[in-house]
């Protein structure tokens, strides 16, 4: 980890020409914004979100999840049928993440297509880059949040596709079957063709739960583990057929076994490591070192609302608490996750879902944080690394974010 | 868990009359505060912070136990021999819990009469109502934090005790020995005499992590455990010679043998959970909810600066958290924490060791927190409850309190 203090962070046409203690010469012509003896550093990157569950965010927290799903998260969900409801609480969503010290952003939606284009409209107006997913669900999920059928969860999904590819500039369309559990074979055989037709990339749940794992091995005995299930379908880093990549982030984790952490790191899975929603719903804690020491790829999500809050922040120090628990109580040679190492996960482990995002060194996307710090008073020295440090312990993000930028464009 | 929307709390002379939907005749002329459709919950209590350690809060916490001591605690707290520096940060730190949730509170200082004596001064300032402990420690210090000899401790203790114990209304001394490591055989015996003399309570650690428990058993092979060095000295929530009891707080209590938690219950030592502390510091998980079945006293700590934190929001949420982690990882027969138990630990748990304090039932101190959540929006409807769960998860103390009664006097 690296920081200067009073330094300079160059930015040309939205891409970073890195950070620099003096201002190299071929650069003095530039325009420049002086923050002061403020804090900048990379955007940070969620993973992982539900959108519409925002609205309960820290409440009924006492529930495990399949009983949150059915007593929180469906019948929250179901209300985005009507778009009167889905406007008051997506525009209340998209408003706090543009506040948020989020830059990138991949969520979940409802299956409702109306409510996902609004929210798409929405997201896009933030300045945030996100990817955003008309959720599949054919099975296994109340009547009024089931779709009628594979076929009509398909024609859903494309005309939605076909309406939203090239609507916007910062917000895109990524494949979102909500889970094994919850779509048949045949509708994820069809998001196969769909994710081929249009190269989309694909989210999902995996291995979050050990009742969910026991009942997809009874829903699909024929795979071999539940990674298998999204592999089977090309749905799980790549194209078996084709060879091409399938950008893929799988949500949780927390109970992989070998042979799908192997599948992962061969085929490039991403995995979005969601400490506070694991802790919530008593999910368990994520093996991450194995997973870093194994090469995989891993980024940060916040999981709102099984996450209780869409701060980074609190994701990057949930991670290094958890990670101190799993090796005091459960594997004494996983060494803890570092703070330097979760704030790289928030910011270059997700980022690179996004591309070259979450550095300031040259040729990466210019997505940066401000924060003003001197609210939390002090009486003695203390260094950049410290301040940071402190302000993400402390949460200085749910206090508001000086200035942000996306891509080289001030949001505020 | 009871909430009455739009109700009255009522209080006479610093003492609560009760919750009331409609307010009772005999009470209409009384003064009356509208504080509109802000939540009104009783003050919260810190059982365990460190007032000195507050300046470094929420930096190297990547370290363990002993090497954070060593690295951060000792050197910072090394400064309070300067009383122009214990002014800068205790201003600061008197501040800071005066905006927070917290009411009641019991503190560690250093071993610096002068530095203790100030922040007694500055937290009398604040209107909370503190206990507040001049340390005592005389071996495995650094030299420059160590006292000379376990005399000089006791004379230091005794002169300060001398001028505090009337000095203040709501700011009591408390006995201090940091715990057995750093406090000799005949230093203890002589805080054994100086509690019996003044009836002081007192506060200490216990058994908070493997290596130091190692390192007691090694320093006094004669005590069958940790907590049998402490009563042996007859500071462990009772007098063996007179029966008085001694009231105690035994900050962390992660890994109690049996003998231990059932001294605990017969002695009636208040256990200081500090969850956040237990995390960052690698400590493990205390089993409150084994706490609880046996009837012990427990109260919540933030234990700032193991605790990142003041806010015992947080300690609430991180103690359901952790206890989840707990039954998920650890032993499926330990129930988790629910919410209102927690808000239960943090309110009246803790507030017994202050008397009755902790709840607006009759009789009880009137201590009272006014929180503003409507800084978080939100597109339903909730239930008074639902916006209590909700403003602790998120942290809406960090964000500031609206209003806050302690004994009946609002401090702001």
């Amino acid at each position: 980890m690296i920081a200067f203090e009073k330094g300079y962070a160059v930015c040309i046409d939205g891409k970073s020409r890195g950070v620099f203690e003096t201002l190299p010469q071929k650069y003095s012509d530039l325009p420049v914004i002086d923050f002061g003896d403020r804090l900048i550093i990379p955007g940070l990157v969620d993973l992982h979100i539900h959108a519409p569950q925002y609205a309960f965010r820290g409440t009924g927290m006492d529930l495990e999840l399949m009983d949150w799903l059915n007593q929180q998260a469906f019948p929250e969900e179901a209300k985005y049928a009507d778009l009167t409801y889905a406007k008051k609480a997506y525009s209340i969503f998209a408003e706090q993440m543009k506040k948020s010290a989020t830059t990138r952003v991949c969520m979940f939606g409802t299956q409702h297509r109306p409510a996902t284009e609004l929210l798409m409209e929405l997201m896009e107006e933030t300045g945030l880059v996100s990817f955003v997913g008309k959720v599949n669900m054919d099975r296994e999920a109340p009547d009024n949040l089931r779709e009628e059928s594979a076929e009509a969860s398909v024609q859903a999904t494309i005309a939605w596709i076909e309406s939203v590819s090239q609507k916007f500039q910062r917000t895109k369309p990524i494949l979102t079957p909500r889970f094994i559990p919850s779509c048949t074979d045949e509708l994820m055989q069809k998001l196969r063709e769909i994710q081929m037709t249009y190269e989309l990339p694909v989210q999902s749940h995996l291995s979050e739960n050990q009742g969910e794992i026991a009942f997809v091995r009874e829903l699909r005995p024929r795979n071999k583990f539940y990674g298998d299930a999204y592999e089977e379908h090309d749905l799980f880093g790549r194209n078996k057929e084709n060879h091409k990549e399938v950008k893929t982030i799988m949500a949780h984790c927390v109970w992989s076994e070998e042979e799908e952490v192997e599948l992962m790191r061969q085929n490039g899975v991403f995995v979005a490591h969601c400490p506070a929603s694991n802790m919530n719903l008593s999910s368990g804690i994520a093996p991450i070192r194995s997973y870093l020491d194994k090469g995989l790829r891993v980024g940060l999500g916040s999981d709102v609302a099984g996450g209780h809050c869409e701060s980074i922040f609190r994701a990057i120090t949930d991670t290094v608490q958890v990670s101190k628990m799993y090796w005091r109580l459960v594997d004494s040679s996983a060494s803890p996750i570092t703070f330097p190492e979760a704030f790289y996960l928030a910011t270059k482990g997700g980022g690179a879902f996004f591309g070259k995002v979450g550095s300031f060194e040259e040729g990466y996307d210019f997505d940066a944080i401000v924060l003003e710090d001197a609210v939390l008073p002090y009486p003695q020295e203390l260094s950049v690394l410290q301040r940071l440090e402190r302000a993400v312990y402390l949460s200085l993000d749910l206090n508001g974010i000086y200035a942000k930028f996306v891509e080289g464009r001030q949001l505020f």
